[in-house]
């Protein structure tokens, strides 16, 4: 387990990120859509994370703040747009840093025996904005949230 | 004026679609942005539209409830999640007869001296979802619709 698999083709608005997790998909849904696991895993450990807002429902917002040890805060923000437990969930994310800026994001869980193969497929804007985002150091982010979140899943 | 442009190269996640408008692009963001007008213009002609929601704000939401002359109803919802007056507004939209499956839509109006070019970027979460899109007959939907609009304006 535990290798991120990342694809961008070039030239495309998308980026997919694959992970396999030992643990069943229900735990793994669970874990992902507990606001008080957010701030154990979600971003990079030498950041602080606060849930703001976390309402998962159709139409809820979810609004995260990040402050590093500076006390610079970054805030990301977004709306659930689909949730079907324990399959999959639908958000937009904006970094409100780079308002207008939205992300289409789409999680999948897939049961492999017991075990769950997480595909987060994100969708942006524009090739420009995909490629803003890749630049932005996302991939070595997103190792270490995945990383993170695995230790919970082995707590819970 | 009136000519509309369909762009959606093949293997994409978009659809871009421009039109230019004789009318001033504050005119233009105000009658799109307008719930009493949305009943004469969104969609094609043969059905009639309903705003049920319509909360032009960071996280509102807008529902549309089509009825076809046989009594069947398409709704359609989404957030908007930014609007820039009299600039750009990012909506998403999700069809209620394919639940999960997200649009993007960036709507983008520029001046051109004191006319309007209104760009509708629309993305979404797969080619395929896209593709489906354009064989459902978006095109002449959309003709339909920004031809409707274009009346509208004339009469403000």
């Amino acid at each position: 387990m535990g290798k991120l698999n990342v694809t961008a083709e070039p030239g495309k608005h998308e980026i997919i990120m694959t992970r396999d997790f030992d643990a069943p998909r229900e735990l793994v849904f669970r874990a992902y859509t507990d606001p008080t696991l957010v701030p154990r895993w979600w971003g990079p450990g030498s950041l602080t994370t606060t849930v703001d807002q976390m309402d998962v429902r159709q139409g809820g917002i979810w609004r995260y703040v990040q402050r590093d040890p500076a006390g610079n805060e970054f805030a990301f923000r977004g709306v659930y747009h689909s949730i079907i437990s324990p399959e999959r969930v639908v958000t937009t994310i904006e970094f409100e840093g780079l308002p207008g800026h939205i992300g289409l994001q789409t999680l999948i869980l897939e049961d492999l025996d017991g075990k769950t193969r997480v595909t987060d497929l994100g969708v942006f804007q524009s090739v420009a904005d995909r490629d803003g985002m890749i630049a932005s150091g996302m991939e070595g982010g997103a190792n270490e949230s995945w990383d993170r979140f695995e230790e919970i899943l082995k707590t819970l």
